[in-house]
């Protein structure tokens, strides 16, 4: 299994709670396997080769569809809460008793719930693109870019992760081509799917007295990843995520938009590879690595 | 000299605009070395060799006492600007073209003006706990911290460094033990150096139309460092920073007051070390270096 890749991994299925799900899985095992959740409207596919390849060279990456997405059966529920369950009924019937998770934009939202739901199943959380509930997203350009015409359609992807500057725009390219190495790919997300998945937002942002109070209980150490100016789910509500955590470190790239991670690709997975084999200790002083790494050689 | 450390470096002078600068240098030589700038009422005594000697791994590490301060002859200016213009003087001095700059504090205040103004001998710039140009203090407690009665004195700096949870005042007393590794030490800034460094910083957060505008100036990548609650100069200043600066990273590390980064010194070090050896393309595409460094292995 060690040998397989991105661009390589067979889509197994594993069956919980009624649903058929879609995943695969590669990378170094021996360790806490890293969960990834997709954003909105996309499959396994959709994830950059450079981040599953860079973390699966220190751990094993699990790449999965949440139920009713592309290749998984079932239906999208239309709320967060209930993706995480059907999340971590996933996981445990791939057996596992303890795992990282990261979660993308609404993956992100995902992975917070899952966190929550699965106190003792989830080690450590990074979050990449996203908010907290009743996120604020009076800036969020959503609605015009995925409304947007692109030639190719494949640029709209260029429009939500990249920021327009020369050098995004270069890394946004090297991105898309990137995405397309895999052969055997998942089909696209149905129209129903999608519909439940913004119903699951519109739900999530509804602003309430102590809207944020949840993030009190997620007591996992958090990594917390942006791009200085999120044009999908507005830079600011990962800022209000970091004050808001018990335990949580924030990194916002310079010149980025809501793929950050796919812009800097080798400094994400070298940050995130630092939190997750040392993580820091908590408010309570709980932790279950005592110190960093050291200094990676310089080259 | 690279035998020398933090706690051994021999304390030299180098003579500039008739100031007799006192300077420690100590590190791997060859490349672009860190010149730091110091805090409020600090001296080259208040660094943490756990990140002085942690940086001097992998280049040279210029400690310096600004003109006025300590064991540095002359006066302390009462702006910031001048202190810029004081510490590009002792660089010259040096005979060095080419530095990296690192500024906490006050001394972040002081490496925005000397990026300012020494726009071609500043290569990057780190910026720890600090603020713009019109910094909001109101959150501050510094007035309140600095005039508190601490038994040992020395705890001042638990209280003005680190937060109060278990873990945050285990590392603080960690990192006073280490401050204190030095023998040979310098004498303590005068009350007429702590005076005109007071008026430096009521100059500097007067609020007026524009006063972010220069942050447009500073063309260098830049790294802001902060910790999540910082009561000297409150964090949101660092986003507000990155926010501004045309091309800077922010990372806010958890449950940690002004010194984050003597917190948390290795995941710092480790962190700062990949930002100064590969740093990241500005939004006109240009780079010193193309890549990031590879993962670094894990423990």
């Amino acid at each position: 299994m060690t040998t397989h890749t991105h661009q390589t991994a067979p889509t197994q299925y594993a069956e919980a709670n009624g649903t058929r799900f879609a995943y695969r899985r590669f990378g170094k095992a021996g360790g806490v396997p890293l969960v990834f959740n997709q954003h909105y409207t996309g499959t396994m596919d959709y994830w950059d080769p450079a981040v599953t390849n860079g973390l699966a060279k220190t751990r094993e990456v699990i790449l999965f569809n949440n139920a009713g997405v592309s290749s998984s059966s079932g239906e999208v529920p239309a709320s967060f809460p209930e993706m995480g369950a059907n999340a971590i009924a996933f996981i445990k019937a791939l057996g596992l008793s303890k795992v990282d998770v990261l979660g993308f934009s609404i993956g992100g939202m995902v992975a917070q719930e899952i966190a929550l739901q699965g106190s003792d199943l989830v080690r450590r959380v990074i979050l990449v693109g996203t908010g907290p509930r009743g996120a604020d997203m009076a800036a969020s350009q959503s609605h015009a870019i995925f409304s947007g015409i692109y030639d190719p359609p494949e640029h709209l992807w260029l429009a939500v992760h990249f920021s327009p500057s020369a050098s995004s725009r270069e890394a946004g390219l090297a991105f898309l081509k990137r995405k397309w190495e895999r052969k055997d790919r998942d089909p696209e997300v149905s129209a129903e799917a999608v519909a439940h998945q913004g119903e699951a937002i519109g739900k999530y942002i509804a602003q309430h007295e102590g809207v944020l109070d949840y993030l009190k209980g997620i007591r996992q150490p958090i990594l917390v990843v942006q791009g200085s100016n999120d044009m999908i789910i507005p830079t600011h509500n990962s800022y209000v995520l970091q004050q808001n955590l018990p335990s949580a470190e924030l990194i916002v790239y310079p010149d980025a938009n809501h793929g950050s991670f796919y812009q800097y690709p080798e400094l994400f997975v070298a940050q995130a590879t630092q939190f997750l084999d040392a993580g820091f200790k908590t408010p309570d002083g709980a932790s279950e690595r005592p110190s960093f790494p050291s200094v990676p050689s310089s080259h």
